[in-house]
């Protein structure tokens, strides 16, 4: 199913609910959404305790009113199930729904998410509250989507998640035995005697077996996912038709994205770099990975649910977006394959945790504003160009970055426990692929490799099963691989490998890992070119090998391995593998990058070398390519994009690019 | 009430049941008082167990010893309730009267002011204790003050304490729909469906309703200060006819002391300055401004009820204070309109908690030791000028610092998580009137201005209601008013203002503001004045404003707001109102306040220009004018205070001051 | 009791429990333990639930079965009582076994150490096992040594411990006047009115009396020394009659090691140096001294019972050993007087928390591995100079490094709550002995000084009861005294000493301590000498004092104790009593106490002068001196041992000392 809304979306999450008693304010809001060019908006998300303002009693109509008044000035809805915050009189008449902290204390009402997946009781009162939604607004013709509860997050630790939890574990290894066997329980006697005695992670109890961390986490990520899914078929039980989404977080530890995605009918996110805080440029590229994790988990358009039309109030430090940012910042991600650029939120509500948090429509609440100006623009933007949508990013350069591999190297102890920078690595591989001006897929261990002609894989600590084969036969058939240090050290339980790491690859790679070094913060080596002058630098961690049929392409300058292999390849099959020992500057990624692509024979996007801090990207339908040029310097740049036969569709072309500015050219692919 | 002892109390706390085994210790404590020229201590403050030391058991003879021995000696008692600590007998009988934590532990026995201020019994053995002790002891001559309990601090979220609270939301806002409007519960789907919802805020419940977190901090404030009116009634229903007073911390979260300081007759506070720590200059400003803020709770004298004769030891570094710093230290809060230097404590304890914390008499015992030689000086110091007692500190320039400010500040989620830094803008502008040699008060936001030219209100984020009414008649009628970025964002509930900010008073400050920036730590911008080469830098928080009828005197050199309005003046009335845009440095204030008060006619008690460091205040009789002029700088500073007709009454004048010298003198004002 | 193996132990823990279902691997590791000289394993440490896989239920049989195979193959056994970790069954049939934290909450079961000592059922569970093993296995040829337990650490805060606490803290003192006289707990009122009110300190109860903390902290090490003496009980009531030792960690602040020591017959303990992370030469002077508090406990030889082949795994960072560290930090155990060099652990276990930890036999299992060859090495080294073992270590000078002062200045608030830097004072104190060439006992302050012609004492802020007469005996006949500042402030029970301090040495050090002043971090003061132009810098800490007969050998430069004494010198008896003032850096302890040694005639191990990072120490038996130099520099060093009538034993001397070598000469001493 690919979903395809025949425009982009432009909009945000809206809260009328939190404005019921201020209705001149509702209808300003409409004529200000309209004068932006707003064709949707996300409703109802935290409105359950106006839906449902007692047990059993429902109020929709307010909220029917509003779809209709949208609908009838030209404004869709994304209809959120109203799950990520449950009302109090829930909380009061039945406590199980609360959830229960690592600590096993019974948490009070507060917050959001504060509810437990496993309870029935919460189950079957979300079942209802979809049923009925579903009943009512399904067949409303502004209604376009549904928005499944909002950014699942957290854990329950309760009585009912612990036995949840036992039944996943017996049904995952069905005999304690087997549990024991690869949770290696008999480290610090822990064995376990009966699937009874299994408890969650706690700091007051068990926190040193790796593998039981581990299947929590995948426990926890399967039982939101399922929770999901309950929500989804209540919608659909109730007759609901129209496609369904989740929104999801980036850096959450509870969800493996990966999964939950399958759950979905189109996956959307909520976007927030850290504008003007680090360099732009590599703000840049993190942004644009995160864009292209969540459209490699379908491989097809997303959607970015939201997005910070001002300053974010959450953060530290609460930094003005410069004029242009956020126009960047929006077409950033349809350059990366987003269907929408959709924001939280329409207007600032008046009090509250959020209540600064940056909006379209300010508590001021005119339009002689600086934001609002800017979202209007940008509303006029997406019109103009929107041939684009529903187009397709196409990537022959795929990254793994892996949820399950992310897990287990927080729970282990070792090498560096002050950080192993996995995120950092694989950011580091991403963005010299994105400096080459390819588009790049970013994918985990369980997707297939048949798409690409290079793939890396940093830090690939944990082989899930299977991952080893798929690396093998990826070479074998003519595949350029990478792989950095750390990798292949344990299998799908966090067992180590024996007999050699990286474990099974060890031919494919043509070396052995023997030692790893970690260093100290401020600590670095070198890594020197076999045959030139170049030098680079390298900290955190160096792991030293020994080669077999591997050729060294660098060694180290430094301490008691210089002059050991630093980086090498190896022949294997119709391929090559390539593997980075250290934890390089990124300009030997760079530069190592290019020419692996050069040889592989990879396209580039546009022919022309890309200064730093310039984005290019593509996206194509059936017979064009949309070719997006970004620059992301808060200082022009001197550069024009040429593409023969192309045609600026957007921005202008000259002998600079203006600091945050973007340029769209079109180009049609007929005769390819 | 004015409370006037007739003479500047010199001593501080004793404690004798803490050494009643040690007969010739409590002799020679005597026979060292005397010759320290000390004629007040404070008794009895942690005594409950000696008191009472079982349950209806009272022995109060030992104190009445005490008391007559230091009668009869010259030596006068501020007699304190005990109901700082209470006895463990009482813990173990009833449990209720132990504290629950915000994580809602019931915690064991231990620390000092551990007890529910809610709990009927613990009120209740407070009330018979304090009518026993009144009965007793307040007829006695040598009592000439009650010091009711002794620092008055913490939380409790009992069960007694969450119904207290939902009584006092009740009175407040009578029906729950109010309370979810004027906490915009709607946020997150928190409404309440009724008062038995309403929970104190909980690291494992509710931390997202800013209206609840700041009616927790009013509650808890009334709850401490009712406490304390309870423990004065019930010593005046036994009768007791002295004055009253109690301890007040500085930095407390618990209690806005502004509300506290109506319950007493008169305001008393415990000075731990960290001398030589940062500059002592700076430092100097600071502890002036906190003897300040006690003395305009009244505008009355008030007393300094502890501070430390050596190093403090609960500090991270016990620092010695340098020959000379306790003086002038002492003399400080004199010239602040202290009517007392009182230490805690006399003697240094034995064992404990603060065994090592500076007392006059020290471990050793003896008169040779220096801090009890200072001590001595200090006492024949105060006897000296023992005419200054009892008169006053006239302002005419005040500036605003206010509790509930302040709580709503640290509530709010941006712009800047990491820092607001609230107390450093009040203490700069506090400072900046300072270094002019003005006196200066230092109110909240609900003290009159009559008595005013001048009034700043750095950071004035909440108007507390009637503020922005106070501000306009203020101006309307010629005074000046200077206000800084964000300022006026909320009302008393959090709440934001719609349609534009500063709140109510656009017109006043004659602009618009519109964003404000926050910077990383580090980042700073600058402002430049309009009509002359001066030129600032600015850190942490920038805000933009829209100029309607005021004019910029100084704009930003930085960034995109470049060369928009940073410091601006507008006429209003027949006054005027500056809008301080960043938080500027020190020198910025300094040199636009030293501008302001010229034109505003502000006479400076010295006409002389004042060197950086020296410090010069007044206080003031019917017929007499006393000048303090004090060298903080730990170098000797070239200045010679002059004052016409003037006559130094304490000190030595010449080409230089002393490291931590003080200079008195003393003008007779008859004819002014 | 003086234990002798008959030749060093070699080898480490080996835990075949987790490895029993890859007999091949359990071969394999024999052969590999041969091939690496290894002679000696600790067995069954973690191993009860194999032990005892349900209650009552014993498997013993593949534990003799791996005994007999390694002893069949010349490796000899160390036989661990299991109660470092029990049986997950046994949590859950009798929960008293469980520890409560501070904060009273039951822990789950996890971890370590997780069990309380105080519980009957948990001491009779052991007792049982104890008694099984001893029966089955103490007569075996292979077992040389009971391992008991592992590494006791830990509290618990159970109800049945707090009974237990009490009955120690009555049997202490007898009544509760007595209680609350030695804790002096009329501070805040917490005087006790009965037994049944003390609880053990917790952050939400009490922490503010100090010497309930100290004696909470004597408590718990009483209580691990009896469950320890306890279990040893159970062995030998069960007939067993091998030498029993229990290893120790080095920084633990739960037991008093010099307590513990008296219940073993043999002291081992775990050495886990953090190489390559400070200067080398530095990190040898402290683990040298380590394993020197550890054999001064007893005056005997010690074992090394654990230590890391490769890097550890539990660190902030793991880095890798450099060639020959190893050996280095092996030979210097048995240079301070180790009989062993053992690691933890002979091979590498599969998962769980320590699945990374360095070891003898790597996840890859084969012989071509870095740290394997080292360790065959040094198996091949240790057989080399077997006859060195059960020789000793002799010492005429003494640092005092004590536990319960250590606790009791933890304990105490002032006068730097941000670091007394205890250890570090000891550290200095004894580098400067170390350096000058001379072995060096680390005793507590209840070992007599007869041994010894010089004693340093740093910080001894408690002067545990009749230390002060040990100090003016040892003088008085003639002994050099050196104490430092903060010393003699404080009995036993945490009561500072009226007076005067240090507290009844006064004569001795011919002087009193007036003040102290604590420094910032940054800040330093100088000490210049009185007699020369020798300057050094101080910091953290400054003693000001009052000479009486004493005179000074420096003074301070800075500050406005400049000019009074910083380091002096008083003659008593026939002794001398040096006194330093402040916390100096270590170029002026190493100079001074060079002067010191020189004067108080103590010989020097070897004649000449030793290069920085050179470590000399020696061990001697009947008629031989075995000489230890080792070059910790991780450069070579110009030097060349040369001892008369020596013979090198091992190593190589020449002009040079390679990085991290060892030269062992050999001295017949049959005519001394």
């Amino acid at each position: 199913m690919s979903v395809n809304f025949e425009h982009f979306l432009y909009g945000g999450d809206y809260n009328p609910d939190q404005w019921l008693e201020y209705p001149d304010i509702l209808k300003e809001d409409i004529r200000l959404m309209k004068q932006a060019h707003i064709n949707t908006v996300s409703l109802g998300i935290f409105a359950w305790a106006k839906l449902e303002p007692a047990e059993g009693v429902y109020d929709f109509d307010w909220m029917e009113e509003i779809i209709d008044r949208l609908y009838e000035n030209g404004i869709s809805v994304n209809l959120a199930t109203p799950s990520g915050a449950r009302p109090h009189w829930m909380a009061d008449q039945y406590p199980e729904v609360l959830r229960v902290n690592e600590m096993r204390q019974r948490t009070l009402f507060g917050e959001r998410h504060n509810h437990c997946y496993t309870s029935p009781v919460y189950r079957e009162k979300v079942r209802r509250m979809n049923q009925k939604l579903a009943a009512r607004f399904d067949s409303h013709p502004g209604v376009i989507l549904w928005h499944v509860s909002n950014e699942y997050m957290g854990e329950c630790h309760c009585p009912l998640c612990q036995q949840a939890f036992r039944d996943w574990v017996k049904e995952k290894y069905h005999t304690i035995d087997e549990v024991n066997r690869c949770w290696n329980t008999s480290f610090w006697s822990h064995d376990y005697q009966n699937f009874d005695q299994i408890e969650s992670p706690s700091s007051i109890g068990e926190s040193s077996i790796q593998g039981l961390y581990l299947d929590w986490r995948r426990f926890v990520s399967y039982q939101t996912t399922d929770f999901c899914r309950a929500e989804i078929a209540a919608l659909r039980e109730a007759g609901a038709v129209k496609p369904v989404t989740t929104n999801m977080l980036y850096k959450s530890p509870w969800v493996n994205y990966f999964e939950l995605a399958d759950a979905v009918d189109i996956v959307s996110w909520d976007s927030y770099p850290f504008w003007h805080k680090g360099p732009e440029s590599q703000t840049a590229v993190n942004a644009g990975m995160r864009h292209d994790v969540m459209r490699s988990m379908k491989r097809e358009p997303f959607l970015m649910m939201e997005s910070c039309p001002g300053a974010m109030s959450w953060v530290p430090i609460s930094k003005l977006k410069r004029p242009g940012m956020l126009e960047a910042s929006s077409l950033q991600a349809i350059a990366h394959g987003s269907d929408s650029v959709l924001y939280f939120q329409i207007r600032k509500g008046r009090g509250g945790y959020e209540k600064l948090h940056g909006a379209v429509i300010d508590h001021y609440g005119k339009e002689d504003d600086r934001t609002y100006q800017e979202c209007r623009q940008i509303g006029a933007d997406l019109e103009a160009i929107g041939q684009i949508h529903h187009s397709k990013v196409e990537a022959s350069v795929a990254v793994i970055y892996d949820w399950e591999n992310r897990w287990a190297l927080e729970a282990s102890a070792g090498p560096r426990n002050e950080g192993m920078y996995y995120r950092e690595a694989v950011e580091k591989s991403y963005g010299a692929f994105r400096r080459q001006g390819v588009n790049v897929d970013v994918i985990d261990m369980t997707k297939s490799l048949e798409p690409y002609r290079v793939v890396a894989a940093p830090m690939a600590y944990m082989f899930r099963t299977g991952f080893e084969e798929k690396i093998r036969a990826f070479v074998e058939r003519g595949g350029v691989f990478i792989m950095s240090y750390w990798s292949g050290v344990v299998d799908e339980n966090d067992l180590c490998f024996l007999g050699g790491t990286p474990g099974g690859l060890m031919d494919v790679m043509g070396l052995r890992s023997t030692e790893i070094d970690a260093l100290y913060e401020g600590e670095s080596n070198t890594l020197h070119a076999v045959d030139s002058d170049a030098a680079y630098r390298c900290e955190h961690l160096c792991q030293l090998v020994d080669l077999r049929t591997a050729v060294p392409l660098f060694v180290y300058g430094e301490d008691f391995y210089a002059g050991t292999p630093a980086l090498t390849v190896n022949c294997y099959g119709k391929g090559q593998a390539y593997y980075v020992c250290a934890d390089a500057e990124q300009r030997l990624y760079d530069d190592v990058y290019a020419q692996i692509l050069r040889e592989a024979g990879v396209r580039r996007i546009l022919e022309q070398e890309i200064p730093d801090g310039v984005a290019v990207s593509s996206r194509r339908d059936a017979d064009t390519e949309y070719i997006f040029v970004q620059n992301f310097n808060p200082a022009p740049v001197t550069f024009c994009p040429e593409v023969p036969d192309g045609e600026v569709i957007f921005g202008e072309t000259g002998a600079r690019m203006k600091p945050f500015s973007t340029v769209i050219l079109e180009r049609k692919t007929t005769d390819e």
